[in-house]
């Protein structure tokens, strides 16, 4: 079955943030990259292009929640799982010219003072993919303030990473992340164990 | 003696930057904000608005290692200037109702895929500052592939602190962040004791 209009418009949208921010995203772009009328955008989203931003991010976001998910639920172990995502993000930076990093921290940073709407979207992402981290954490064993810890920091060096390597289009910070963050959990279980 | 015109373009251009990003800072709202003329603007900076970009980020950039520049040198030690850091940063961001951030990483994300000339300039930028950082952890008896992954960690855990509290304008990430970076850091230099 081919993609309906309404999919390939939330699709596209996401595309752009990723390639040019929220402000850099006008209407006229997205219908052009969707093959849709400004009337369908408008039918699908009659609050316009904050309507349709909210939910090209949670779409975005849910597809990014399961590839991390694949990852994490594919590793016999929390460490491995740390490892491999890490890699792969610093892998898949490298295969897309530095594209295909985060959905949302684009859109987050230029929304935080200036959307309030759209910051509280990508307020509950972060809430959502921070509650979906601790998963492994808690399964290793640690208690719930130290795999929230843990997953703070895994989410904010994931971050950090991707900014750092698309700025110098080098995947090395990523890779040193991922070294940092696995030592990080590696001290993190043997302290509590007996 | 009064602020010159060139000096008040920039700041403007810095300040809005933070707000709005990139895209979203039109040469009109930093003509107005620093009550200069079209005509002053295009003067200081024929290159126009990517010109006067580069520049207002170098000059934010080196005003914002000062200040980490400040933290980290008054400290006694690093494990306490990497905390004092985390905690300043938690602080500012409450303070200024999380709009005083990293002054690079929204435009830096803007301009990674979409124009080379400024991804080059905050390339240059965090390259800066990993150097700056490194020195601290040199002081105290890192060997330079550990310092550069500890500056590295210290960096992309504060980028994706700001991230994470501003799109939430709540302080506790960082907080955590601070907490787990510490702990890496204290690990670091148990690890060089014999």
């Amino acid at each position: 079955m081919a993609i309906g209009t309404r999919d390939r418009i939330v699709e596209t949208t996401a595309k752009l943030f990723l390639e040019r921010g929220y402000t850099g995203t006008g209407m006229k772009a997205v219908a052009l990259g969707s093959n849709a009328t400004f009337g369908s955008l408008y039918h699908y989203f009659p609050g316009g292009k904050e309507e349709l931003a909210a939910e090209a991010l949670r779409t975005a976001a849910d597809g990014y929640a399961s590839r991390v998910g694949e990852v994490l639920g594919g590793a016999p172990d929390v460490v491995t799982a740390v490892r491999l995502a890490f890699e792969g993000a610093a892998v898949t930076l490298q295969d897309t010219d530095y594209a295909d990093a985060c959905p949302i921290a684009t859109v987050a940073l230029e929304v935080a003072s200036s959307n309030e709407a759209l910051r509280q979207v990508t307020a509950e992402i972060f809430e959502g993919w921070l509650v979906f981290l601790e998963i492994p954490f808690l399964a290793a064993g640690l208690d719930q303030p130290r795999a929230r810890e843990l997953a703070i920091l895994f989410l904010a060096a994931l971050e950090g990473g991707f900014l750092l390597c698309r700025a110098a289009k080098d995947p090395a910070p990523m890779y040193a992340l991922g070294r940092t963050v696995v030592e990080a959990v590696e001290h993190a279980l043997a302290d509590t164990r007996p």
